[in-house]
């Protein structure tokens, strides 16, 4: 029996008491309807990425936005793996974020990745907060993002970002999209990730 | 005049309507007081960081987490740089973040970094929507982390996170210190960041 996306997304809840409704919500659905972002909704979403933290405030990030019909778009489409450019076809908004590799002095940036993300999770929650559907990419011709969009040694490709409204299960292309939709999520236990040392996990 | 911390808060809000209160109340002070972080909510900043989105799921991120008084504490802040030490006494919790640097087929991750500052973030807004305060370092030594915490070629090294409660500007033992507490947030114009091109903005 089909379940509604209200249903879905309960299910979907990460089960932990007292976490900030965006964390709790954020999942990665791949049952986008073709319903677009409001330009106020996806300047607010741009925004909550632009005040983000970063490695002494040197905002590495930088994003290639795709709107549906747009040639940003299209070219972030056609970077995709066949997996994801099957479903990524409906969802209004394709992000493509890329980051500074070097600092102010030329040297490298440790940060740059990982100010990205900093960034690109603040954008996630924002639209999460909206109501909005995100789900991010790895899958993705990251040498053909370089080329398309004629970045240099000077950037670091990072993940492409679909952005729109989430839509039933039913609207998915095969069985096994939507079998996964359904999918459990799964984290580790905190003990392997919260420790004292390497072979002690913090006493929580 | 002095100011106080609710005062000082109002002049650090990112100044977007209709931001995510975590998102837009978020800043990184020095001044911290002593005072405890609870154990649940040091928990619920970790499962919060637990949540996160990763490419693949494979959440790669580990944290070594030091509360006062621990040797892991004494670990980390011994780590930092003089600038840093200076102020990062007083908070109850000190993070340090790694991340595995490769993935399960034994492949580099191009993701690892990218996703620790996903859930470092994560944990940084649990923090913030809880009334805590955090602050993220880049100035530590970097290879020492690695020694200090036996880490080999696995792990890359992230960042330390300051977690506590606020304090009053006063309490900082400098003048630079005191007046860095309250010097106006500033970020890069939308128009840099969201792009259709390299070359040319994102109509907003």
């Amino acid at each position: 029996m089909a379940l509604s996306i209200e249903e879905i997304n309960k299910l979907k809840v990460a089960p932990v008491e007292g976490l900030m409704p965006a964390l709790a919500h954020r999942w990665s659905p791949r049952a986008f309807s073709e319903a677009p972002v409001s330009a106020n909704d996806l300047k607010l979403i741009l925004e909550a990425a632009q005040w983000a933290a970063s490695s002494g405030n040197s905002q590495p990030w930088r994003y290639f936005v795709g709107v549906k019909g747009s040639e940003t778009y299209t070219k972030i489409h056609g970077l995709l793996v066949d997996s994801n450019k099957i479903w990524a076809t409906k969802p209004h908004v394709l992000i493509l974020g890329v980051t500074a590799a070097k600092g102010g002095k030329g040297n490298p940036n440790p940060f740059a990745l990982y100010d990205l993300g900093q960034s690109v999770v603040s954008l996630i929650l924002q639209a999460t907060a909206l109501g909005l559907a995100t789900h991010s990419m790895g899958g993705f011709d990251r040498e053909g993002a370089k080329s398309v969009f004629n970045l240099g040694e000077e950037y670091l490709v990072g993940a492409v970002i679909a952005v729109g409204h989430q839509a039933e299960p039913s609207s998915l292309p095969n069985e096994t999209l939507q079998e996964r939709e359904l999918a459990t999520r799964q984290r580790k236990p905190l003990s392997e990730i919260a420790l004292e040392a390497l072979d002690k996990p913090l006493a929580l």
